[in-house]
């Protein structure tokens, strides 16, 4: 739905929404026939509140497509993800609370391990600890001054860091220096656009300049560099749906696309308990809550499927502790399937619920991807549309004309 | 479906459609739990049908969104009300037979009580009768005369009137008079376009003698504005369709929505028998039948959840005497719900059927918000697509490409 069409309709109350997305929820049985992870777990809160709820699957991209996290949030935050683009290195930036400025532009950096004749032998550089990510990212930071642009290289997690070039006339239409194979060099940068010619250069000259400051550090000896992005600018979450809206993450992804929407990034520790303790802090501060658990998507990308079963059931047992804080309105789902059995982020439509007391239920008693299939919100809902009825659910819209 | 896509593909034959649209159809529980106000009538009828028909639940507008009576039905007409938007004093207009010219902006009336400060104290006047509203905007329009442009009051049903002005220029960018709250002055209007200001100022003089004109009309002592519009100028639906199209209507708004889009506005008497009465006489002289029934609508919107399922089975037991007609397709639906539990129009997803003999029907055999979660036309249909689906049902719409 246009945000023209549905920013006249929004009114306030005093009303509180909760979003919480299980990263990676959805899944597939490991051999056919059987059950997905969702449907292997014991799940008895979620699906008593299943139960009071419409239940349905969403795709969040569009039928076929595995959404990335950027994507798949945003959609879940009605901001159509095909519209609303954003790259991984403006991501990456607002993640780690790097504000991008409009002379910058961002990429997401990882090292990683180049051979004697320059052929990548790992892309995550053996996935070096975090603190020596710091240490080299310092290294690049103090061994590079290039002519035209500042450089900025911040750590992330593990092996992966922020690279931001600020400068006049920077654009962001560049190709991806990472190969995403083995055995092969690093690709060259191209500009996509012949104004984008002169930053391929400017990136093309930091690279040359990473692989001689790295030298001595194998496995940690080259840098691989994607998602080119410069800082966007959108419509804000309060401006669009008139929500005070607080984020509850533990990583930085996460943060950073609440943060690209306008949302309040809050300080919530590192585990669901801890994010949970930050909900009923900050309970009457805010109209929106995005609650995001990561670790069972960590899992279904490891194939661990025993894992994301045990982790599924973590939230199941920490939900009531949710709902004690009485929200009106629940939706409760993912932002794509990772099926452990795939070990990626998959297109299979995610599970999802919406509760509220005038949200008229329909027969599902079970939140599993087999018994949402025939759910009130249907099996292939747009995660998009999921905004306007929570709002909806919460008195915020008025009736369209007369 | 956009008009200019179908209408090369629709031909024409004797075959007959039927659009019964029960107003205000949808409902929720009364208790959580529960049972909505169609689950708890008795329909045998519609739910005969219901077993030979494709059944679903449709959204008129979008996710989330409340109808007016207005989109709704334009929705159900098959035109995008997102698109075909219209103003609540167009709607009016054409409810009242008033031909709108090209000259006209035309504004739906209050007549309202304001204390000795100009505060209102009851934006619809205490519901006079519609008699003293004819005598009051019959002094309306005896005392007021504007420099530049001829004024038309004619009144509606109760406090209700219609404004139309008449003259060079007149634009209908206008905000409302009406504050919609008590204890505040009747707003000013406001022009939302340059353009637009020597209609605002007409319209202000227009309110400064309406004032004086009802100085001593307590309880009815001022009016309030709203929904100011011009005549819209659409495609008709003969010639989108292919339909000569018989509205059989008793109250004005659905005659005037009906009209906007070219149907045939047909003296209908007042209950539901003389509306059925009025198919039968007209049955040889068109191609499409819509028959609106409001009282179910007032019953939600009252709050009065046992006479809306008493006018629910009203509906249900007169439903063979229109199915005696023969018509080829038949469709059952509303324009939006109407829970009495929340006395208002709501965004909840209004069951429908569509049945032919071709229609190849679901599994669901009950006409009710539930069963109808699993019926082929999905839980969550476009209501724009039932006209599409209508025709091809009645054999007018050729195969697309070779």
């Amino acid at each position: 739905m246009d945000f023209d069409f549905l920013a006249p309709l929004i009114k306030k109350n005093g009303s509180k929404i909760v979003l919480l997305v299980m990263d990676g929820l959805g899944g597939i049985p490991e051999e056919e026939g059987g059950l997905t992870e969702l449907e292997t777990a014991a799940t008895p809160n979620l699906d008593a509140l299943a139960a009071r709820s419409l239940c349905g699957l969403q795709e969040p991209i569009g039928p076929g497509i595995a959404p990335g996290s950027g994507p798949g949030h945003l959609a879940l935050f009605g901001y159509d993800p095909v519209r609303y683009e954003v790259g991984r290195g403006a991501l990456s930036a607002a993640g780690l609370g790097f504000e991008l400025t409009s002379h910058d532009i961002a990429a997401r950096g990882n090292f990683c391990s180049v051979d004697e004749a320059g052929l990548v032998t790992d892309r995550r550089a053996g996935r070096i600890p975090t603190a020596k990510n710091a240490e080299l990212c310092e290294l690049l930071r103090s061994r590079i001054n290039l002519d035209s642009a500042e450089v900025f290289v911040l750590p992330e997690k593990d092996y992966r860091f922020l690279l931001v070039l600020r400068g006049e006339g920077l654009r962001e239409e560049l190709t991806d220096t990472d190969p995403q194979a083995l055995g092969v060099p690093p690709l060259p940068v191209r500009a996509l656009v012949p104004e984008a010619e002169s930053t391929a250069a400017l990136v093309d000259q930091f690279v040359g300049r990473a692989k001689e400051a790295l030298a001595a550090e194998h496995p940690a000896n080259m840098v691989l560099l994607r998602g080119f992005s410069s800082k966007p600018s959108w419509p804000p979450f309060l401006e669009v749906f008139g929500l005070g809206a607080a984020a509850i993450a533990v990583y930085p992804m996460y943060k950073g696309v609440a943060d690209l929407v306008g949302m309040e990034v809050l300080e919530a520790g590192d585990t669901l308990e801890e994010e949970l303790a930050t909900v009923e802090r900050v309970w009457g501060d805010y109209d929106f809550f995005y609650v995001h658990v990561k670790k069972i998507d960590s899992a279904g990308e490891d194939g661990d499927f025993a894992g994301k079963v045990a982790l599924i059931e973590e939230v199941d047992r920490l939900l009531p502790r949710l709902l004690a804080n009485k929200p009106d309105v629940v939706i409760v789902t993912g932002d794509h399937s990772t099926p452990a059995a795939m070990k990626l982020h998959s297109w299979h439509p995610v599970p999802v619920m919406v509760h509220s007391t005038v949200c008229r239920p329909d027969a599902v008693v079970r939140f599993s991807e087999s018994a949402c299939v025939t759910g009130a919100l249907g099996p292939r809902m747009r995660a998009v549309d999921l905004m306007p009825l929570a709002l909806a659910n919460a008195g915020r819209v008025e009736k369209f004309g007369a």
